[in-house]
């Protein structure tokens, strides 16, 4: 199963602006592609934080084309939300995650964020490929990309402007 | 003047490899690219760490053409580097050495780190553009591009893939 963490970040490297949750300040071109590039995958995961900010939206485009997962310490605050295999909530870590959703069958999983479950991913060496959209911002305090010292190295794919924006979307794969 | 902070980061943000000082990480096109850009520039401001770190190079490349500030609580430590305009150490104020620098003539300043230097420019709101070498490298530990809350927007300008590399030159201009 090919992994791929997708992200929104200020150049500086942060997911949040200052301490304000969610994505809010993302540029419209990064939601629009965002979504879109999603089609294809067939899992997702994500933190409890993530989940929690964009419940609403999820609960209204669950799909059985893709398997979503909620990583969290306490699964069972979650079970009337679950709906398994389309949405479940699971204390797994990353590598018994990706083991059993490729046992599933699925064969492309985005890594969706926050900060804990990019650590958890590319602490085990999971992350195959990274997709960044770079904003046009400086924010000096938010939520890192990580929070853990790391040593990844990334080979450039692609790199474009999205539509009508300041916003650069990179494309790496992660050399190993 | 037309004030540019030119640096080299990290994918999330870091402008040095975990606690190693320098910018020894940085990749060979980068290193090429940095030394070509400066030719135009009739200014530098630099941090005394920026200094230190790379004081051997700068003392070897002096040159009437340009104006090199180091900033500094203490410019008396230097007085043995110092070659007034060429090199000085001063403990002035962003606005200050702008003010100044602008009234010897000077047209074009690079601003070059580190930490301090950068939020020091950006909280005065004397940064012009910003030109960033997005190295392919995740750290998640390191010096920050910055280190106190901004909330800076940027207009792309540009964005480069440098030769034989996988790091994208991004130049930017600051939206005020």
């Amino acid at each position: 199963m090919r992994t791929v963490l997708i992200v929104a970040q200020s150049l500086d490297g942060f997911i949040t602006q200052h301490d304000r949750p969610g994505t809010d300040w993302t540029s419209l071109a990064d939601k629009k592609w965002f979504r879109s590039c999603l089609a294809p995958f067939d899992a997702s995961v994500m933190g409890r934080v993530t989940y929690e900010v964009s419940r609403d939206y999820i609960l209204a485009h669950l799909s059985p084309h893709r398997s979503r997962v909620v990583m969290t310490q306490s699964p069972d605050l979650f079970q009337h939300d679950a709906q398994p295999p389309t949405l479940e909530f699971s204390a797994e870590t990353a590598p018994q995650l990706v083991q059993r959703l490729s046992t599933m069958g699925r064969k492309h999983c985005a890594i969706l964020g926050g900060t804990k479950v990019h650590d958890a991913f590319f602490a085990a060496g999971l992350v195959d490929e990274v997709w960044t959209t770079l904003e046009p911002r400086v924010f000096g305090a938010g939520t890192p990309l990580t929070s853990i010292p790391h040593d990844v190295s990334l080979r450039l794919e692609s790199h474009e402007r999205l539509p009508d924006s300041d916003s650069v979307l990179l494309r790496y794969t992660v050399v190993r």
